[in-house]
This record gives structure tokens, sequence and C-alpha cells, in this order.
């Protein structure tokens, strides 16, 4: 492994350091890898140890090359400084990407508490944006924002379709940093249809970093599950970007997008309301819906068949899940996805 | 096992069937046990299978008491009909507690669907309220509660100090009861301090039940880890009502409410802003204080010693969160614990 | 769920309780299950509570059909009355297996102890021989077997190719059943060519069964480890077994026996020397191996490619291991087999 | 963290890589950390990559300083070079303990294949012999040995009492290095008393590392389980070396020896056999029985109680699993212990 700390700024002492494993030869299936920047908390006031190299081996671990970024604090962390630090290492990252077996559409950010607000603010208005984004008990709406940083932007208001799938995890009992702000950052990234998994812990202080003995004491007192972020977020990324296949990654499990298809033709992560609005779409629908009707009639749960569907659920109903509420397998939904990609949205 | 069907109310084929294990003899450590209602979905339709006899051997097989309710559905939906039925099943459960071997204080409710709209009236409106929710992919506001049941009211607008512990599960990609449900839900739960654990699964259709092979087909498309809220709200039934012990069940990890204390005295649980704004505590305080940022001067994550708090943070900082940042054991922490409860709250 | 009590000998109170699901309408996929027979210990003396429903419960809640039996103890252990009790157990639930939508060839027995030793007897010595068996601190050897019954016999010696795949568990602190039982038992089921998996965890008392807190107490002391049984015995019944398909059971994963091809034509599960005996098999090798060797080339750990392999290796070495070393797909893989099931074995 | 390739031997290219964390400052409660040298297969042939650096991750994620030991191979092989080579590395190691932060009686080795062999061989015949040994798909008896260096000596009949607690991981499938080579060590952990775990999957190939698609492709057909030897050797290692707790390591779970106490004194981890065989033992004994009986009466199960043991498994019975069984508090035991370990053993 190839660890290197490269200095950024020194004046206002930004480093990135590396974190990089090798590709081919024994790992013949691997020609390059996803990458994740981790970004420390800290209260903008500091880059704390805990949440940075220990973070870094838990992605490293599953195969990611990782980068932990030390970003400009204390009397330098005026906005946007820390975030130009950000947008710079992530320049540098995707310039090197070839030379660092890195595949640069694939690279995450995560960050922590003020480091989680820096991390939600690359993932809503940096200019070099990444891919996915893990958000953990991280600092984003305008009143905890101002707490730890009078210059810092509120990052709830800043989401917009751009935004990359988040995952975000904070704790029900942190009286440093709210959940409100986790509760408030998945709401707007619902109503921007944004891909995101969201977990909020029942117990745990601020700062739990792993929540495993490695980072705390018996002081702390913590539920079982905080530490299931770490395990959840891999798995989420997995289905973001992929896994590592025969030779490359293998296919994404869903996009961009949560709810609506965004693409050029239907498909069958359409709504029914995006597919009736197109008129080979509602030809194709009537077809559809008997069968689907016929076959849910045995009465699958939470209705389908049986139950006379108000036509604002139905329109919002994906095709996906209406096929699959009718019992119809795998591969039957893919041939009619086929059919619906020769339907052209608009 | 016992299992009976008791039938509520013929007309309205309302039952509640019984699941019922023994105690003592080769139990000898269990007197009582807690227990779970089952609340199936179906949109008020109907009640699932699929989320009935299942759900009932998950918890079951943990060492609950389990009962499923089988409520007032179709024509015999109008309001407060289905809250009536729970209403009458709890009160029937906790008059044969003894003869059930069941703690009569420790009897949760688990909903889904439209059964998670009665499992969250059940939590808000009861007039035999449960004390602990499991709301999986629930109707809870006023926009879907419409959607299922013309006469169903809002649950979200519901909540109440008086409302128990929450766990609320969802799917992101739901699109026929929208995650939008779930997020309304814990801000109402937040603002009212209540405790609750919070999970929202990155992919899955409406319905998913247990989400493993005994209930899905091929054609769903599912993320690995919606099933999880089985194992995690299990996980969290047992630091809301304790589990078993050498006789009896263990304390509970933690109460009704999240972030104040709101017992007579003081205690770790209370934030610093309300121990200062009592003598005895203001006091106190300032011991601690210079002891807290003496050992977090190593410099803990997220703060704490170093950073100048804003005052804002420190007056809803938690006295358990500043002492474990301290780096204070589980012993010192109990003990100052037992001092600030001699310090009256009022 | 259809609970009932069949007794099998009212004079020896040989009893069979049956937990019975159902199939069809909302559980469409599902026309028949697998099922379970729970035999608990009780050193031939009772039949323990704790190693009877809480088990039964486990596999329930997977979706298995499931039975306890309560067989001949004291007085009546006399050999070989508790394995006729079981043999008619076994022989009265394939015969009803239509009606209990049981499938008759999916039908595991899982003891604990001294039925643990009745269980590996059934699984060896039966007429009505199980489809796997699950033995937990089971009584096994000539020695321990004496000990609890001395008219009961060795297990260890009765372990023949027709022994049905098992799933070993014991703790290597046991002192009232030693883990030199299920060593004995696995080396014998080794040398048998049988499918088996075996965990010997580190430290537990006898008799642990679920070994969680509805059936252990603070004074056991126990790996966290103990309890993975139940999750693994199921994880590997889905592979001996097959899972929960869209209509009906998907295919095992594996066969009865672990290293040699038994069928009558070759495969990817039969190993080189197998293979090269045949005269097709010996022209079919020569141009795989130099394929494998060339890919193998890069250096895939444990050699293949590199390594000069002693010729006693490369006989017993399988040709599904070999292509995989040499990083073929699984898609080339099943090519491969589908030509080697075009030549005969003998 | 610091990685450094410290070359041992640079004729036969024998090298040792070391992954050092830090301590103290934010991780003030860590002044030492446990290690663990990995040390690869490859058939005394070569180093395997695929079982070096990702190892190392697997256990510095988990607060280990870790190491590779990359050994003498090919031409070098012959024995004992290769031992010299881990009895050199061993030698530095704990030569440099306190620069490294390491505790220097809490290093463990971790071999895989080939490297299991050498890690088997340096838990049994080595100067330097380590704390703990985790055996993954190891080369260990006589003729597996000689298979891949002739000069290999087997390890099965060196294991003496001086071994160290052993995990030990395999597949039944593996046709290069047969389960039989697991199955033979354990035997003799167990004749010798040594503490161990062991974990046979049910069908995984050779040389399955991590078992997670960083190391593998989908031609290799392999059990969902064969990855947990990662998290389960975790786990165990926490047992036997204790965990990180407030200021250093927690106390280990149990000892080195797994049946007897072989202590001066008497303990609730003496057998009653050796109890007895003490004059202040036996007095102790019979009022001890006498409550045992009584509260087990209720019947435990595995019996105790009720059932009229065979003078040979009391014999070896465990004073703690008899209290147990009695359903007595962990407090209790604890008292009984304080007592016994007052009376001495010869």
């Amino acid at each position: 492994m190839i660890t290197e700390k490269i200095i950024l700024n020194e004046e206002r002492n930004v480093t990135l350091t590396t974190y990089l494993q090798p590709v081919g030869e024994e790992f013949a299936h691997i020609k390059a890898r996803p990458a994740i920047i981790v970004i420390p908390g800290g209260g903008y006031d500091f880059c704390s140890d805990r949440e940075a190299e220990p973070i870094a081996l838990a992605y490293l671990r599953e195969g990611y090359q990782a980068f932990v970024l030390r970003y400009s604090v204390q009397q330098n962390k005026i906005w946007p400084t820390p975030l130009n630090d950000y947008d710079e290492a992530m320049a540098l990252i995707r310039s090197r990407a070839e030379e660092w077996h890195i595949i640069p559409d694939k690279i995450a950010v995560i960050g922590f508490s003020a480091g989680g607000h820096l991390a939600a603010s690359a993932a809503t208005m940096s200019v070099n944006r990444p891919n996915a984004a893990i958000l953990i008990y991280a600092v984003l709406d305008e009143a905890s924002a101002k707490e730890w940083n009078e210059t810092a932007p509120d990052t709830v208001s800043a989401v917009d379709e751009k935004t990359c799938p988040c995952f975000v995890a904070a704790s029900r009992t942190d009286t440093m940093v709210p959940a409100a702000n986790a509760i408030a950052f998945c709401d707007a990234l619902y109503r921007n249809d944004i891909s995101f998994e969201s977990h909020i812990y029942s117990y745990a202080p601020h700062g739990f970093s792993l929540a495993d003995n490695t980072v705390r004491q018996s002081g702390w007192k913590i539920t079982e599950r905080a530490k299931d972020w770490v395990r959840d977020s891999i798995g989420w990324l997995k289905e973001v970007f992929g896994d590592f296949g025969d030779s490359g990654m293998t296919e994404p499990m869903y996009g961009h997008y949560a709810l609506l298809e965004h693409g050029d033709t239907l498909s069958v992560d359409a709504s029914i309301g995006q597919i009736v609005s197109t008129e080979g779409g509602k030809a194709f629908f009537e077809t559809m819906m008997a069968q689907a009707a016929g076959a849910a009639g045995a009465g699958v749960t939470g209705g389908g068949g049986d139950i006379d569907l108000k036509q604002s659920v139905l329109e919002r109903f994906k095709m996906r899940d209406l096929l699959g509420f009718a019992g119809m397998s795998a591969e039957t939904i893919a041939e009619i996805d086929a059919q619906l990609r020769n339907i052209p949205r608009k």
C-alpha cells in the first residue's frame, strides 16, 4: 500500500493523505478501484484523528482507494475556503485517477460532524461533485452550521437535482448536532427525488466514529446498532457504484433518482403516471394493468389487485412494483422493461 | 404453544389470534414475558396474511408472547371503528396478563402499511396506549391516510408527549406509501422529545414484509438491508423493555424521552441548560466543567474541550455526553449521576 | 398455524407435536414447505423443553414446517426403542406430506445432546432416513453414548455412504459431552465423502440451546458466537434443500457427496483423477489444463498455474476449482460442465 | 499509518512489511496495541498477495498493529529456513514492541495454506512462540506437508502443551489441502487440552482468502459463510487477548487450556474430579452438589440435577457448568470461585 501525505496548502495546513492499493496481477479482475475521501469532524476547529485513518481503513478493507482530507480550520475556516480545499482535492484525485488506479466517476466522500457539513457542501455546492456522499452525525442545517462556523452555509436548502445519492446516519440523542439535521436533509433529498438511505439510531453521543472499542470508552452509552452504519454504508456503496465483478465493476442496482424515470424513454422504473402521459405508454399500460390486476387478485399484501386504487396512488405507482405485486418473475419484468425502453418518454 | 383465535366482533370479522409460550419450569428465569400485537396491512381493505403470522413468529422466537389483530376493514373501516378494535384488544390482553404470563407495561404494537396507520393511531390517540410501537412502511400523514381510508386521521399531528417510543422503517422507493410519511412522523417525534429509531432503506417496493424468500419473489427489486428491520426492531425492543435477566427483565437502556430529563431531580441525562438553571446544579456544573474541559483537552472528536462551545450548544449538551467526551469511565459517570439525583430539577 | 400433539405411544409417552404453516393464497409461490423434526436432549432421562418449541420456532420463522418429537426415555430408553420412535414419526410425516404441505424429500432432523445421538442414529441407521441432520453438542461416539444410555450404539462407526449431509456444532469446553464427539463424527463423514459443515465454538457449557437470553442466565459463561449455529444451520439448509423460489424450491447448491462425482457422467465436480481415468475425459483434460495453466499463470493464490503440482494433488483436484483458479467466469464453467456431462464416468 | 518493508534476508528475499497505527492523543485509552503477523500461502513456491495486505487491513481496521511476513520459498524452502524466518521476525517485533506500541505477549500469527503450515509450525515448534494462531485452509498433516514441501514437518504430531490457542478454519470441499488437515489438528489440540475454535465450511475452493469480491470471481462456487472466519477470528482474538478497555486491554475471557484447571489452586474452572481429588475441595464439593442438584431439579437441559450422572461424567464436569445448570447468577459463581481459589490444587 502506498501512503503519502500530499500538502495542498502549507500555510493553512491543508493535506491529502493517500492510501492506495495495487490492481492487476493476483487481483487480475480489478483494473481500477472506486475511491473514498474521508473528511474528519472537529467543529471547524481541528480535524479529528478518530474520524480519519480508522475510517479510511474500513473502506480500504473493502477494496476502495482511500484519502483523508485535512482542511482549513480555525482562523482559516472562513467560507468558502474549506469547500475550495475539497474541490482542489477532488480535482487532484480525478486528474491522477489513471496513475492511482481509480474509477473517476465512482468517488465518494464521507464526512463526520463539521466534516459532514463539508461533505454535504461538496455534494450540493462544489464544482467537482462527488458521486456519492456518506454523512455521519453531520452538521447540515442553517442553525447547526452557524453554531460551528458562522460563515458556513445551510446545506439543506442547497440540495438540488445534481446532488449525488446520499447515505445519512445520526443519533436520536446527539445533543451537539441534533438529529433534526438528518431529518431535514433527508426531507430535502426526498423532495428532489434523490436516491438516499437513512439510519437514525436510538441512542449514542455525538462523535461516535466507528462506535467500537478502538475509539470508544466505557463511559459512552451507545446502542449496539450505532456501529452498523459502517457495514451498511459499504453495502449501500456497492448498490450505487456496483461491486467488483469478473472484469471491472458490476452494474449499479439503481440510479441517481429514486422515484421517477428521468431517462429519454419509459422503463419499469417509470411511474404509471409517467407511462400513461405518453401515447405509447398509455396503450401499453392498459394491457399490463389487466394482467397485473388478474395476478394480484390472489391478494398480494398492500393490495394492488383487489384494491380500487385512488388515482393519486396509481399515478405515482412504479410499473416495476405493480409487476412485482402481480407475482411476475425477474425475467418477465426484464422483458417488459425492454419493451418500455422502446417508448420515448416525452 | 397455545394458539387460539378469539373473536372480538363476529359481524365485522374482528379477531385476535394468540400465540402464547410457557414460563417457569425449564424457563425458571422467566416469570412473565413482554408481548407484541401484530397489525397487518391491506389498505383498510383486507388484513394481509403476509404481515400476520410470519411476523408473530419472528418475535415469538425472541421469547415474546404474540398476537395478531384482524381489524375492521372495507365497509367497516369508518373511523374510529378500527381504533376501537385495537383498544378492545389491548384491554383484553392487559386484563388477562397474569393468566397469559405477560408483563402488562411491556406490550408493543407493530403495524404495516394501513396497519401501521392503526398502530400509529394506537400510539398517539388510543385509550389503552401501547408501550412501544414499530411502524413498517406505515401510512402516517394526512395525504396518505386519506388515500386508503377517507375517514382515517392524520397521525403526524397527533404525536404528543404521551406517545410511546417508536421504531420507524420505510423504503426510499415506496411508491404506494411514500417515505415522506416516515420522515414527517420522525420529525414530529423529534419535536416532542420522544425516543425513536428510524431506518429508511435505499430501495424496496411497498409491502416487503420480512423481505426474505418466505414472502418475496424474484420480481421484487430490493436492497439486502430491507430485512434488517426485523433484527434491529428486536434489538431496539430489548433497549426499551429490557431483556430477559436472571429473574425478570433487565433495566431498560433509556426512557420515554430522548433529550431532556423529565424526572423530579437532575441526572447525567439532564442537559447542561437544565442543570445550570437550578441553583444546586449550577454550582455542581462549575466544578464538573473544569474537569471535563481538562480531560477533553486531549482533543476528543467533535470538540468538547478545546472548542469554545456556543452557548446554544452548551445549553442542550447532555451531562452524560460531556463526561463521556472527557474520557470518564462508566463507574465515574454513575457516581456523578448519583450525586445529581440528589438535586431537585425544579 | 396448526399446532397439534399427536400421541405415537401412550405408554411410553411418545408424542409428535406439529407446527404447520399455510401455503398458497398470499404465499402463492409456496406450494409445499421443507420440514424439520426437533429432537430435544435430556440424557435419555427426559425431553428438555428448552430444546423443543424454541427450536421449532427458529425454523418456523424461516418458512419450515416443524415438529417436536418426544421419544422414549428412562426405563423405555432401551435401544432400538427411541430409534423406532423416530422411524415411526418420519413415516407418519412422509405419509401425510401432501396434507401437511411438506416436501417429502426435504425433511431434516435436528437433535441436541442425547437427542443429537438419536438424530445421528436416524441419519446413519434408520429405515426412514432424514434428508439432512443438524447435530448440536450431540452424543455421538461409543464412550459418550454409553455414559447416557448403556444400550445406545456408537454412531461414528455407523456413518455410511447413505448418511445424509450433516451440520455439526459443539463447544470446545463442553465437559458433559466432549467436543471429541464432534471431531470423530466429522472425521467419519469426511472418510465417507459426505457433505457437512462443522463449527466448534471456543467456550460454552453443555446444553446452551439457542444460547440467547430466552434460555440462558448470567451464570453461563459463553462465547458470542455460540448462538451463530442457528443462523448458520439455516443458511446451510438453504444450500442443501434450496430456498423458496418463484414456484417451488430453487436448486440445491451441492449434493450428498462432497469431493467426488458420483453421477453417471463426468462434470466440473469430478476430480482430475476421475476425469483422466476415462478416455473421453483424458482428452478433454489435456485441452483444459493448457487453458487453466495459461490463465492461472497470473499467479492465483495457492498456485494452480505456476506451481508444478504433485500428482497426488492433481488427481484429487476438482475441475471446478482448477477453472476457478484459472479466473474463468461462472458462464464459461457452466459451458464446460455441460460438455463434461456428455462424457460417461465409467 | 507507518508502512515500511524491512528486509530480513536479501538473498532469500525475506521481508517483513509493517502497518503501524498511532496510540495516545485522541486514542488516549490505547497505550499499546495487540499485533498480528500475516503469513501468506503459495505452496512454498511464492507468497500470495491475495493473502497478504488485504488480510493485514482486516485486522488493522480492528485496531491491531499488522505485519506481513514474506518468507523463504522455492529453492530456499528447505526446512527449517522458513521457520527461522518467522522466528527472526517475531524476535524483531518483540524487541521493538515499545517503539511500535505493541503488547509483546499479545501477538498472533495468521497463516493460509502453506503459510498456515508455517504459522502452525510457529505455534508448535518455534523458539519465539506466538500468543495465538489463526490457521486458514492450512497445510498441517504429514501427507499434505510433503505434497508442498518435502522437507516440511508434520505439525499435528508437534502439538504440545505449550501450543498457543488456535483458530482453525477450512473448507469441506477443498481438494488441494483436504479438510482432514483441520480435523486432525483440532483432534491434537483437543488431546492436549489447548483452547481452540474451529469452523469447517460446507463448500469453498482452496485459497478463498477473504472470500469476498475483492479477491474472488464469479467462477468460484462458495458458501456465504466462508467469509465469516474473518469476523469470527476477530471475535475470538478479543476473547483470547481481551479487547480495548478504558486504559489498556480488558481481561481475556479464558486461558490457554480448555478443560482442566492448570493453576496452583482450585477454581470454578476446575473439574469436579480435580476438586474432589483434594481434601479441601472434597469437603467444599459436598455442600455445593446439594445446592446444584436442588436448583437443577427443575430439570435444566442436558440434565445435571435429576439425572444420576455416571462417575465418568461427573469427574470431568466443570464446577462452573454445574453451577450454571443450577441457575446460579454470575455474582454467586464469582463468590464460589473466590472461595475455591483459596484451596491449593495439589
